[in-house]
């Protein structure tokens, strides 16, 4: 059997090199020069239009090359019945966590006050609150949404996390299910969204969950596009529930030039730039899944694609 | 015997109220009303001027009320003999790392960057490294310097820290002395200033050590203004030796408006707000080595007065 690899991203020939050199004993064929469809039994591609699994009859196993997989799963003919796995590992979850940090900071201690009064020459004294006092809550407590919420925990932030299924994480207080949601938000005043998208979560960071938080908080997403209703977002900026937000995550990417978002005030847009999975995570796991799957082991993060993360 | 209070700063009357009401059985009076000078022995003062403490010839013990001591010690008539404390505790220390934390972050993930690419609507992506590829050093292990450098191990930054005589800091290099600082700033591409201002800081950020830091490297100063050779700094970031920086402590402050540091490019100016004492840890820490003076008990972050620190 063999794999099918179709990589068009950030690294170039060096993932394809990676990926060949990691697996010397496997047939590794690189899209278009698929050959017998029929030999396929394992893929890793990105941004596939919707259909081009069909003709691979055997596959059984497909991996995707980042930890977001909603954009396959919304492909009306995947292949029902076959197993997926992502990419996450922990370098893959520090950096996402380096991201939730540096905003979290940025706006607990309001770094746009003081480049603000930069500009005017003015020295613009403030007392800042302790990290013990301000109120941070994670949405998601998958492998990114932990390590975040033990990160801020960790610095001393009052932590707060909310995620479908109920979790545990010390330090942090854990909320879980549609009935936690409420009380989770009305305590958040710093919101980090770090869901996967699924059709519970889209469109979750809406006017009905800004209104939900302490007036004038602040969200930072680092999820999908999906999950931000970009108008209701600029409304609760504009009208003050929120005080600040960065994004860095819009339903269409890259945001366009004419996007109102872009002078949004207190908005700062980051190009999706939280993480990105090393070339080393991406090889080492995706190889890994490789000779867990010939070997008939338990995978590393497997989706359960009916759940949609 | 009696306390002399004289703190004008920002708290107001809440201050000597509080430590009043910390201290009933204390006899506090407050600068004019000081009563007869041979009966203070105990005094808690902030910016007092040159021979202030003279006419006071029982003076045993004084309280600076926040973490720098440097500007009572330059008096020429400060007197010897008595025994100096000042206000340090871990809530105060953990507001200085929340500063430090917060200014590596936007260092490292580059936040200018991608507030410049908003204001031109340009989606800017780079890929950022991980916390742990990135080598940041602190200057200075008192009891700021030590929970900084603790904090940035623990959020996974390749951490060092230098001062005057050994320490050991978990999951810290330690390097110590004069032979230890070259060692020290060739490997801190982001430098962290937390030391106490002594003839032997006087000027540390200097062209010098900037000079023996890694091309490109990021200053962060949260010590005191005398650390701070102005033209250098702002020779080293025009020259690009370093790449930004971020300075809280100058050596005159406010800093005035003509000064040329409000527009030195990648200079972010912080108004002295890096960390401040809260009202309680001034009262609680002031309250506790009066008792603990009165018992003849240790005191709290004691200052040897010849050390400067």
């Amino acid at each position: 059997m063999a794999i099918l690899a179709w990589l068009h991203n950030a690294y170039g020939r060096d993932l394809i090199d990676g990926i060949r050199a990691a697996l010397p004993g496997e047939d590794i064929r690189e899209w278009p020069e698929a050959g017998d469809p029929d030999a396929i039994d394992i893929c890793i591609v990105f941004r596939m239009p919707h259909g081009f699994l069909k003709p691979f009859r055997n596959l059984a196993l497909m991996s995707a090359t980042g930890a977001g997989i909603d954009h396959y799963l919304l492909d009306p003919d995947f292949p029902r019945g076959i197993r997926m796995v992502r990419i996450v590992d922990h370098d893959f979850a520090s950096r996402m966590a380096d991201y939730v940090l540096a905003w979290t900071l940025f706006h607990h201690r309001d770094v746009a006050h003081f480049l603000a009064a930069q500009k005017r020459r003015e020295w613009a004294y403030k007392i800042m609150r302790s990290a013990r006092e301000v109120r941070v809550g994670v949405m998601g407590l998958g492998q990114m949404g932990r390590l975040a919420a033990e990160r801020l925990a960790g610095v001393g932030y009052d932590t707060a996390a909310w995620s479908r299924s109920r979790h545990e994480v010390p330090g942090v207080a854990c909320f879980a299910g549609a009935e936690g949601f409420g009380p989770f938000l009305a305590r958040s005043e710093i919101l980090i969204n770090l869901l996967p998208l699924t059709p519970t979560t889209r469109g979750i960071l809406s006017a009905a969950t800004f209104a939900g938080m302490p007036p004038g908080g602040v969200v930072i997403s680092a999820g999908r596009g999906g999950h931000l209703v970009e108008a209701d977002l600029a409304a609760a900026l504009r009208q003050g529930t929120l005080r600040a937000a960065t994004i860095d995550a819009f339903p269409v990417e890259p945001l366009p030039a004419d996007s109102p978002l872009w002078d949004t005030p207190n908005l700062t847009v980051t190009p999706h730039c939280s993480s990105t999975a090393s070339l080393r995570t991406i090889v080492d796991t995706f190889a890994e899944n490789v000779r867990r799957f010939r070997a008939g082991a338990a995978l590393l993060n497997e989706v359960d694609t009916l759940a949609g993360y």
